[in-house]
């Protein structure tokens, strides 16, 4: 019996865990820091308080109880020690046959540290829970503030990155702008909404790898919906409530949304040789890691090379890392019985980017078909439903949407804290 | 028009407001530090995991959104400034011509400064999310712990304080014990659950106002859950790991639930011969604050004395707030057209404690009443939902309570800890 052992819980380490569960000849260990999956697409629902955290999250646990060969193990990863077949985590040290990194990638500030320390990132469960708290924080104090520039400042929001989460977040600021403030927050609408929504991206085009329509559908309904988007913007630096461009544009605000790029993690124990751009995990088609025995790398955190329709590496999107996960399930178990592993071919099922309450962009390559507007919002929905890894979080997030959708509101507002003792 | 300042949004400050909020003699302005009520008696479900932080919550902004002459301020009370009628507040200082305390009451750890530090409190929304990633937490080491002392300290969890709060947090966890640890924790379960569950009272009973045949059943049936009851055990202090009783018992452990007290705020401005007991505010029957002009007290902040019937003051639970509240805003009224104002006379509706997953006690004093067991718990629910605060509230706990109940489980075992940036 082999043991595999899987660093990370995200949608590609969790496929491997779920194809094998019920192989006899595999026991599997997966490692995460948190007890619970969680569903990144919808992150930015969490972080404008129209979803709950358990809406798209599920405790690992619970998720692997039916699989008997599968146990669940939290920590950190620390070290590989390859030579050794050893993996030290915070929590202790555990041996391998096989050892597999699905450890995705971490947000990334190209090094500008007043960014990272003053700037909103939307990676995790976490970050979107802070900056919901965030949210909620400066229009209490745009409330009680009689300082015009001040007030501007604490309503003036910038949303850095024009992918998906970009466009996302500020089509919901912008949609919260419209439809709550007036009703929750009559201090402010009062005397007019003195703040902006920008969504700034370094290049010049929203949601780059969608379709040319796709991207000018988005960039319309931003601007219609009163988002200003900046393209060719790139930051600086942001300190001192100041965003600041290579280009010298200043926007004074205190909120920074980072959604402008990501990297993968520093791996201890894996040589410098086997990583790629970005720090990926440079594998084969089979996901093996170059340069190392028995160690694979799927996802965001590996870069496959040898794919001639994707020479830079596949896009750090859900459906890679699912169609990956799943890939080295059945070469795991190809191997185990001396057949020949099947090399990753990537599957491209469309594209899909929610702009407003029930407006989306859609691009299936297949049929060459690009849609807008409410029907592409329903596919959205459905998508995303379908999506979510139990019945009791789809009930529960379409009971949820179904209430913001009717009422244009939700009741989540709330700026919970439990960091520390009170 | 008349000012009124209330400190304090829980069930008597909400309830002025309420009352009062269609009365054009009267603009209000509702202060909270948290920018949400919450429904204190089902915090431990929320400890337990049973319910989520957004089924007991309600933002007030839209709780008083409908209310055209009330308004929310976010702020910390700092001082009253009575010669003034001015109120000093984290967020700004507002001036009254009535103020109202409603500031509730706050752990009391009896000076002993280890157990304020080590202990983990009940009281609020954060208390409950710290609990609820405390209990997990100890489950996890538990997991990856091969030392059985290290393992049973991990596993014991002691609860302090023999009233509802304590009583609830105990049966819960004894349920969880017997229905989640086998299915989630095979590797806690698989050697036998080596620790405890504790609850201690330094009194001789539980549930002190009740009835004595529901502090007997309830006794018995904690015992029956496998609860160690452990009465006229007065904690003496709780550091590295260990609680000690006056009596010198010990035990070792990593987790002392803190539900044993509580006592009202120091509120500054207000001189040392307003206090009473527990530094309860005394009123007379009207509510006023004495030695103090226009300002009022209500709820567990106050102590009202020359009730006949309540020498000692009121009991700290709800529905004295609620009344407290509601004559507090009928007097209002009464002086505001010259008419007498009505002394406060609390009617009592009974009392309820929930031990178990569908068992309860209910002493109902006006038909000298009491109940046990299912029918006991079936009222607890019915009257639980119908006082949560909005609709939406309840078609969520009834939602998450059906698919508990039903499943004898729930999906929301997640640590999640937006303390800070990751």
């Amino acid at each position: 019996m082999k043991q595999i052992v899987i660093i990370g819980g995200g949608f590609a380490g969790i496929n491997v865990a779920k194809e094998l569960a019920r192989n006899k000849d595999f026991t599997i260990t997966l490692v995460d820091r948190n007890n619970y999956n969680f569903f990144p697409p919808l992150l930015y629902q969490v972080a404008t308080s129209f979803l709950e955290p358990s809406n798209i999250s599920y405790p690992f646990r619970k998720l692997i109880r039916r699989f008997k060969n599968v146990t669940y193990r939290m920590g950190e990863f620390h070290e590989v020690i390859p030579a050794e077949k050893k993996v030290i985590l915070s929590t202790g040290t555990i041996t391998y046959d096989y050892l597999v990194f699905a450890t995705g990638a971490e947000t990334n500030y190209f090094g500008m540290e007043n960014v990272k320390q003053n700037a909103l990132p939307m990676k995790t469960v976490n970050d979107a829970l802070l900056l919901r708290n965030h949210f909620l924080q400066v229009l209490e104090q745009a409330t009680v503030t009689a300082d015009v520039a001040e007030r501007t400042k604490l309503l003036t929001f910038v949303v850095a990155g024009g992918g998906p989460t970009g466009v996302e977040v500020s089509g919901m600021l912008a949609e919260m702008r419209r439809t709550i403030l007036p009703k929750d927050y009559p201090e402010i609408s009062g005397h007019g909404f003195e703040g902006h929504i920008y969504l700034v991206d370094g290049g010049g085009k929203l949601l780059k790898p969608m379709s040319e329509k796709s991207q000018q559908d988005t960039l319309d309904e931003l601007t219609r919906m009163g988002v200003e988007v900046l393209l060719n913007h790139r930051v600086k630096d942001f300190t001192n409530d100041v965003v600041t461009f290579t280009n010298d544009k200043a926007i004074p605000t205190k909120t920074l949304v980072w959604a402008a790029g990501v990297s993968a993690s520093v791996l201890p124990g894996i040589p410098a040789t086997s990583y790629g751009a970005s720090r990926r995990l440079i594998t084969n088609a089979f996901h093996q890691v170059k340069d190392l025995e028995n160690i694979y790398a799927i996802g965001d955190t590996a870069i496959l090379s040898g794919d001639d329709k994707f020479p830079d590496g596949h896009p750090q999107v859900a459906q890679v890392a699912i169609q990956q996960g799943k890939n080295l399930a059945k070469n795991f178990e190809a191997w185990g019985v001396g057949k020949p592993p099947h090399a990753f071919s990537y599957f491209d099922k469309g594209t899909l980017a929610i702009i407003g309450r029930n407006k989306a962009v859609a691009d299936f390559p297949l049929s060459r078909l690009h849609m807008k507007g409410f029907f592409a919002w329903l596919i959205w929905i459905f998508i995303h439903l379908a999506s979510l890894i139990n019945y009791r979080n789809r009930m529960r997030t379409f009971y949820n949407w179904a209430g913001a959708y009717l009422t244009r509101d939700q009741s989540l507002r709330m700026i919970i804290r439990p960091g520390k003792k009170e």
